[in-house]
């Protein structure tokens, strides 16, 4: 490498931090020292981008750095935590300064807009792979989990669904469609941090949206110990997408096309109105176990295709 | 992938929380919650292995899963933190689950040595690349800092320093050498925790080598404004790195080979006499600026190579 890990990594990505009084020390140590306040738990995930299969080679760097940032703090959302700092481990083929200059620049400045430190990270060579750790906050004992869905409770998701999944086949190269809004989606999520805190106190449950709905709901139910229905008449769909699946017959693309990092959240039905965000009531749970899909009239067992790669 | 993801972590990975008290959410949530107890701090690192680049192909996988995980434990070492928590996010050529179960026994024995839980992680398909983020705790305001030795302070290091480095060498194919104690020391290091944790409340500052005594230490002397000066004599040498030295003339080799793993920290005189492991005097800070090593009765600066590469 032409300039030393250290060189690169105070060019540009140490920035002045702004949560002090929680990171109280960031990069430059051994370790990174966080001071949790009274009252809080502390909320932690990883994830990683790796070229090929999460992203497509030659991907806009400055786009790539804010997904691999709202793709963490999407997990944090599903807590409704709010969050504080996040450390970065970059394995790199090369040093391209032009490159992490813009990949800096995406990521910090997603980062920026939730006061979130990059308090430390790792940088190496070889194939290009990102993985983020993301920290935040939740008032202790007020995480919203996948394990606490309860019987009857209505079933929402934010935003449209299977925007991401039909810019991901834009993407590919399927021209038959065009939609900005769906690029748009698949390109830069954004993290439903403000929308995981507002429903932390009336949601018994919540995961958020990566591998589709299908996929996701499966976990609540299965951690839950429930099953579910969806009202297929209720997804929330796009023009684009809605065009997808006149055009394709493709009706369950946007529950299994991942990506859309929205949020799915149950609650109990004395709790709805207190509902205070935009959002979707698809479904219910129910004691039965599985999922089903009412559609065209009929009610029957909801099996989604897998997951599609990049490469 | 022949088995899913979840399958994977759940079939090698998945244990029992150990230290349900810190750890209350681990694997299976969107994120891991971690409840700091009162009166601590959370300390927080984060590393990568790259095979080719920290690891040769083909290494053995119990082993590299416990240099993994010790690699990021002595970051906490240096900071004179009980380890609690590790994520660990995975990046695999493919599924070969001998490699994933011996790998596996490798990273959760020594997990367990320091009843570490693992809480989190990822799996993901990609050249083979290893990130683990290491939790710990420490007593707030009390943890050991590169940023404040003090002139005058004595330097210690715990063990002997070149060992990893001289296994590397025998490793890389150099036959004039054999020693099975720097095989070990390059194949296993093991975390100084216990050392750290023991001369926390005397030492001012502190680092852990993991690129070589006269990097680590020039971090310590840039970050506290401080010099050095190194006694070459008083430098702890293994019998092998010893005959390495008189064979080869390479001297600087101890000082510049990284991967020991070992401490350095700095006390002033007067607590020098509460420190209550086994470690040895190599030096002592000095006002002046720069890295001095005095050796065969001359004082010179100390300009020591760059790291050696495994590909």
């Amino acid at each position: 490498m032409s300039i030393s890990e250290f060189g690169l990594i105070e060019k540009y990505f140490i920035k002045k931090i702004q949560r002090g009084s929680v990171n109280r020390i960031g990069i430059g140590d051994d370790c990174a020292l966080i001071d949790v306040p009274l009252g809080y738990e502390l909320v932690i995930t990883t994830d990683t981008m790796v070229e090929g299969v999460h992203f497509f080679s030659g991907a806009d760097p400055r786009l790539l750095g804010q997904k691999l940032l709202a793709v963490n703090l999407s997990d944090l959302a599903a807590m409704g935590a709010e969050p504080t700092s996040v450390t970065l481990a970059l394995t790199l083929r090369e040093v391209n300064e032009s490159w992490l200059k813009e990949f800096s620049e995406g990521f910090l400045g997603l980062a920026n807009q939730f006061s979130v430190d990059l308090i430390g990270g790792d940088t190496t060579s070889g194939a290009l792979i990102l993985t983020v750790q993301a920290v935040g906050l939740v008032p202790k004992g007020r995480a919203m989990l996948r394990s606490s869905a309860q019987i009857d409770d209505f079933i929402f998701v934010t935003g449209n669904l299977g925007d991401a999944g039909l810019g991901f086949k834009i993407e590919k190269g399927n021209d038959c469609f065009s939609s900005d809004d769906a690029l748009k989606k698949f390109h830069q999520p954004f993290p439903k941090i403000n929308e995981g805190l507002a429903i932390r106190d009336c949601a018994n449950s919540c995961i958020d949206i990566s591998d589709g709905l299908a996929s996701d709901l499966k976990h609540i139910l299965k951690q839950s110990g429930v099953g579910a229905k969806l009202d297929w008449d209720k997804i929330p769909l796009s023009k684009g997408v809605k065009r997808y699946i006149d055009t394709t017959g493709d009706w369950q693309m946007p529950l299994s096309a991942g990506e859309d990092y929205e949020l799915c959240f149950t609650v109990s039905p004395d709790k709805v109105d207190s509902i205070d965000i935009d959002c979707t009531h698809v479904g219910v749970i129910e004691a039965k176990a599985g999922l089903r899909i009412q559609r065209l009239g009929k009610t029957e067992e909801l099996v989604v295709k897998g997951f599609e790669h990049f490469s």
